[in-house]
């Protein structure tokens, strides 16, 4: 563990060996998390603007036994980016913002190698500009960095058909735990030489070095795309859906989101003026659907041929297709829009679990069934069933507030895991441990692996200077 | 290392706390490799049948100090399955044949898990039998095991579209080092719970675990599927009509693989009843190609488009589409049975590269150009072009012997790996490191890598009993 801190007798020790602009004290920005449960303790923060600063600044915080928490756009889901307040000493933040260089871009090759500090819609934007397509998507995608979002292996709502993020990377530069420099930059699709180090970094939260620079996997991009909202039976028809779609349109479906009205409520109630599918009418549960085809197939069609026949076989009972751009980033905006309205109104517990797809059914049974005799909760249970993955949030009932229900959200919590543990799941598909998942780490993790982790943590980061207190303990 | 062997005072002594059949003297089989560059040592071979076996055969080996060589089917490259003679502690084959069942299938899920020592053909079939495709496929799917084919990360034929049999993976049950079993046989898309052990044991050649079983993605048939082979300008028309073809059909392409005329002269000579697609016309380069469409796409008709649009680029000269199933597995079986007829033309060198795909012409052009200045030999550069990986082999001059050219031969490899690596490409693309390609490791790998894959090694397996020699030295 460390054993010094980035005061600011470290820092202005430092100082001399960097540019002047290299270290400030925190702002605000840096101590904050989306879900606001972790507060930053104000530190100083770090911003090189190459490789070679970073490994400079790495090999230092070494030498001196001080931790470093790498920082990406910040949006991360489970603390992982936060030094948090109270802690004996405390690491210094390494942003790498300052890195935003797209280096170079290989259509023929459909390769794109960027700095870590770019941000995810540059990175999309920079692949269309070759007609190509960065299939990477998720909410944050406007200040999400893919150094974090391959720290975390994000996921997001093209899994089902592309992979992800760790799916979508060829290689990796990495500032190893002691200042080393990896350049694993590599533009292979096929690389047999020695043990899967991009994989092993991808996904590790910070805790085994500081990933500088990503050499990424672009796709053609389709010749068409479709989207529509089918109002399904129940939720077990929206695995039906997904068969049906699945046997008609094979790897073309790109998205495959569950809804719920509940979630169409809290919009309604939070941000009335946003257009909704059906108009007023919430139906229970709604799939919205991405289809992308190639030259000679018409996505209205296929679209249409998918409606007829589902509703032939009880599957659903409505829908819309997108007739344009604009209906179909409505569409989108409110499946975008709904994990906000889920924030106005105040979650008592939040998940983000993944089970088999064909224990979807079971969980989501389960669960209700389990909520119900802690309480009357409303529950909005949405996200990539395609993939196995739901956000399955808990709310307080109308009118109060989710304060009153701190004793019940440790109850549910527990309760969800273990459901999804039980039924082969997980307990984080796609949000990561970071700080606040060590806990269920702990719980649900296999032993063998977790002593896995634990001997490669410490035999790469035997100083356990990289992002001290995140993953393991 | 390993301080003890498997001789027959260790058997003796374990063959008490097994099955009477667990241990016998190696056969022949298990002592030879298809490239015949290594002998094994006649030591003896352990046959478990259950992933309980297998852990106390792991235990027990690391308390007494004796190394385990994993074996699957035996088909690898690199002698990773081989404990050679003449070293100083013979280690125990572990041969996984006994391990042979599918444990169950999930069309719903496209998931299929399976013992590690399930034949890749038997898991096709599988596959096919619930109208699902396992993509992973290469010449020796008749004989390869899951468990060497994830130990080494097997390539093949259809990585283009499929990705390599790392990405074909959702989960493992590894036995560790200590005997202890990962049971990380989950049947999710999205799992972010800690480091990806799964990709770091994929490709570790069995030096960091035994894999005993696996989670595999199946994914839907493509409703048809067109195959053909286009006579191209030269090497560098490979890329032009990659590139054309990707335009056109978007993902669809399966296999993308070059054949030169030289591999035709060889099977005529060594193989003369085998049907080859232009008759006795061996033109100088070609791609075999296959397709696998969507409903409502006909493959014929998309394969003359483009060879239409190809000619008129000056990109291709002529082609056969296949008009039936015999003819598709005529032009597959040359493809197929070229590596055979090399072996017995004998080659001077073999290799395994892979480079950036917009390198590719640079690489055939230094290469033949620097082999002409070392001599008269044949080349026959084939194989996975589309991933930009080629099987570049080296022959004598027609009538003369490999034996006569031992120098010649280390000079080749030397010039061949130099090459690749100078254009950023790689020694071993799809084969690994094992025993014959060390030396290539430690010349071309990074330092951080390397210091990074040793300090993991040395984590995971303290007393250095799994598959000893192997990848690190």
């Amino acid at each position: 563990m460390p054993r010094d801190s980035a005061d600011s007798g470290f820092i202005d020790a430092l100082s001399h060996h960097f540019p002047a602009d290299m270290f400030s004290r925190a702002e605000q920005s840096y101590l904050e998390e989306p879900r606001g449960r972790y507060q930053g303790a104000r530190g100083f923060v770090a911003r090189p603007r190459s490789t070679e600063e970073v490994s400079a600044l790495v090999k230092a915080c070494g030498e001196a036994g001080v931790g470093i928490v790498p920082y990406g756009g910040g949006t991360g889901l489970v603390a992982g980016q936060i030094a948090p307040e109270g802690e004996p000493d405390m690491p210094l933040i390494l942003s790498l913002e300052r890195m935003n260089t797209i280096r170079a871009v290989y259509p023929q090759e459909n390769v794109l190698i960027a700095d870590a500090g770019v941000i995810l819609a540059n990175i999309q934007k920079a692949a269309e500009d070759v007609d190509r397509l960065f299939p990477l998507s998720l909410a944050s995608e406007g200040s999400a960095r893919i150094g974090g979002l391959l720290g975390t292996n994000a996921g997001g709502v093209n899994v089902l058909r592309y992979g992800n993020t760790r799916d979508l990377c060829l290689g990796l530069e990495v500032v190893m735990p002691d200042g080393s420099i990896w350049n694993g930059l590599k533009r292979l699709r096929k690389d047999n030489t020695g043990y899967d180090l991009r994989n092993l970094m991808i996904g590790s939260e910070g805790t085994l070095g500081v990933i500088t620079g990503a050499s990424l996997k672009l796709f053609p991009r389709p010749a068409s795309i479709g989207t529509a909202v089918f109002v399904i039976r129940d939720a077990e028809a929206a695995l039906e859906l997904l068969s049906l779609a699945k046997s008609q349109l094979g790897e073309s479906i790109s998205a495959f989101e569950l809804m719920h009205g509940n979630g169409l409520d809290f919009l309604q109630q939070t941000m009335p003026d946003v257009r909704k599918p059906f108009g007023d009418y919430h139906p229970e549960w709604m799939i919205l659907m991405d289809i992308g085809l190639p030259k000679g197939l018409d996505p209205q069609e296929a679209l249409e041929n998918l409606f007829v026949s589902a509703e032939a076989e009880g599957i659903v009972s409505d829908a819309v297709i997108a007739q344009s751009e604009t209906q179909r980033n409505d569409f989108w905006a409110v499946r975008e829009l709904i994990p906000i309205a889920n924030r106005q109104i105040g979650a008592v517990s939040s998940h983000d679990v993944s089970v088999p797809l064909s224990e979807l059914p079971h969980f989501i049974a389960r669960v209700w069934q389990s909520i119900a005799q802690v309480g009357e909760f409303r529950i909005n249970c949405f996200g990539h069933v395609g993939d196995g993955n739901l956000h399955c949030n808990v709310f307080p009932p109308e009118g109060k507030s989710r304060d009153l229900f701190l004793e019940e959200t440790k109850q549910i919590k527990r309760m969800v895991h273990d459901i999804a543990n039980e039924l082969g799941g997980t307990f984080s598909a796609e949000h990561g441990v970071g700080r606040a998942k060590k806990a269920d780490l702990a719980r649900y993790g296999d032993p063998a692996k977790l002593a896995a982790m634990r001997a490669i943590k410490d035999a790469l980061d035997p100083k356990g200077i990289m992002n001290p207190g995140a993953v393991l303990s």
